[in-house]
């Protein structure tokens, strides 16, 4: 009886109850200045974006109207990369079949130059942690905000093509451009598992984790903390080391695995799309 | 930039966040069979009945969407008496004043006889612990549900005539039949307090808990048990004990201060209404 879009606002809320979601706020987590009521604002301010996404509306408006929206809190980025992954999601939701890697890969390689405007308007209205723009791609900067759209449009590239100019980079614009793999086989982690839907996620997470770099952390520290983080991750997969105290050591460095999150969030959506019960 | 709604879904979410809340399912807290993530998944539920009532559906047909869409998770009863205290709260807003004292007796005077027709529907969707009637009220068992309607317009009694017959035993008929009181109390406590908001929420709580016995513990339980519960939450605010131990206790025993969450969840929403920043 949920719609699409209240499905996709829920799963931002169960991705942040998930706990422990070692890095990340999470139910038993808060960061300083970034604490769970703000991923509650965050997720109630999204939802008119999200039902923008799941009533047609283009990619690139929906996914700004959801950043809008989820700004209007104080912590700051709650879930930037969730709605990234989330929107072409629900958009996706709307064929026939419902949410599919087929789906999906239509939609995202459907996406036009006004939806890179949009994603590109999107960040005007939050701060993101980015890394400097492939070699060529300074005029694409995405901390020029609006100020990059003549260029999009000069160049007629579409959202589709500004993320595939990422992909090296950045573990969200892998899923857009390869049918959104790691998002599907979390849905499928996340239904076959046991107990409450929480414990699930958290636990989908930490195999996430432990199976690829974050490139968030990439993003935001570099490289080999990425690969120690993965490397932990791993560590308390063989029982060597908790979960919770994964979770200290990593509050404790500042050390945010964002966009394993993100993939948790995209999880959530589809198993519970598919008819997961809460 | 929240809609009024969207502020009625946030209150829920932060109610529920703040902790602790003795004997209440809090962001620390579960029930055995009702956790967290139930009220998650109540609060997005109810967001369309919410989206009604601001947009000026009467109070009843929104109020038995908003229960219909928040029974719609495997908890149990998550919101009701939330959500009997929010729907018309998030009416009044609709007034020029926005949501004040005024506007919130305006909304509930104005009630009809559909309007409780709808209020005895909702008992349909979901299971609510109530006490037997009041005496000669007999044929308007809340538990008789649908069946209830035909006497509700033989005796032409609106909602608020109905929840009028109900204020000796239910703190949330109180509320509707004198102002709102404590809801607005509860605002302002929140408002005035320092620090994250589901701590000012938490401490919110204690107060009204030290205030007056909680009508849905003398229901589920009995008086004494209701006035012991008053009375340890005065031991907590004299320093006596602690909210965590308290907490624990009243987990332990089974009892759930529930009418004093709800009206938690109302000063949170007209608070939110008047610019508390999250």
């Amino acid at each position: 009886m949920r719609t699409t879009a209240e499905n996709a606002e829920l799963a931002l809320l169960l991705d942040v109850t998930s706990t422990p979601k070692p890095g990340n706020v999470d139910r038993a987590h808060d960061h300083e200045d970034l604490r769970f009521e703000h991923f509650m604002a965050g997720a109630v301010g999204a939802s008119e974006g999200l039902r923008m996404a799941a009533a047609g509306e283009p990619v690139g408006t929906a996914f700004e109207r959801a950043v809008e929206g989820m700004a209007n809190q104080r912590g700051g980025n709650t879930q930037f990369g969730a709605l990234l992954t989330l929107v072409p999601l629900v958009a996706a939701a709307r064929a026939e079949g419902g949410v599919t890697p087929e789906s999906a890969a239509n939609v995202v390689e459907s996406t036009t130059v006004e939806d890179a405007a949009g994603f590109y308007r999107a960040f005007e209205h939050v701060d993101v942690a980015v890394d400097d723009p492939p070699d060529g791609m300074d005029a694409l900067d995405v901390r020029h905000g609006a100020d990059a759209i003549p260029t999009l449009r000069d160049r007629e590239l579409t959202l589709y093509d500004v993320l595939a100019a990422s992909v090296e980079r950045d573990g969200l614009a892998r899923e857009w451009v390869s049918r959104f793999p790691r998002s599907f086989e979390t849905a499928e982690r996340i239904e076959s598992g046991d107990g409450p839907v929480p414990d699930r996620a958290a636990r989908a997470y930490l195999e996430l984790l432990a199976s690829e770099p974050d490139t968030f952390v990439a993003t935001a520290h570099d490289e080999a903390t990425a690969r120690e983080v993965c490397e932990a991750a791993r560590a308390v997969r063989r029982g060597e080391t908790s979960p919770e105290t994964l979770a200290d050591q990593l509050v404790a460095a500042g050390v945010n695995p964002g966009t394993t999150a993100d993939l948790v969030a995209a999880g959530l959506f589809v198993a519970l799309e598919r008819g997961l019960d809460v």
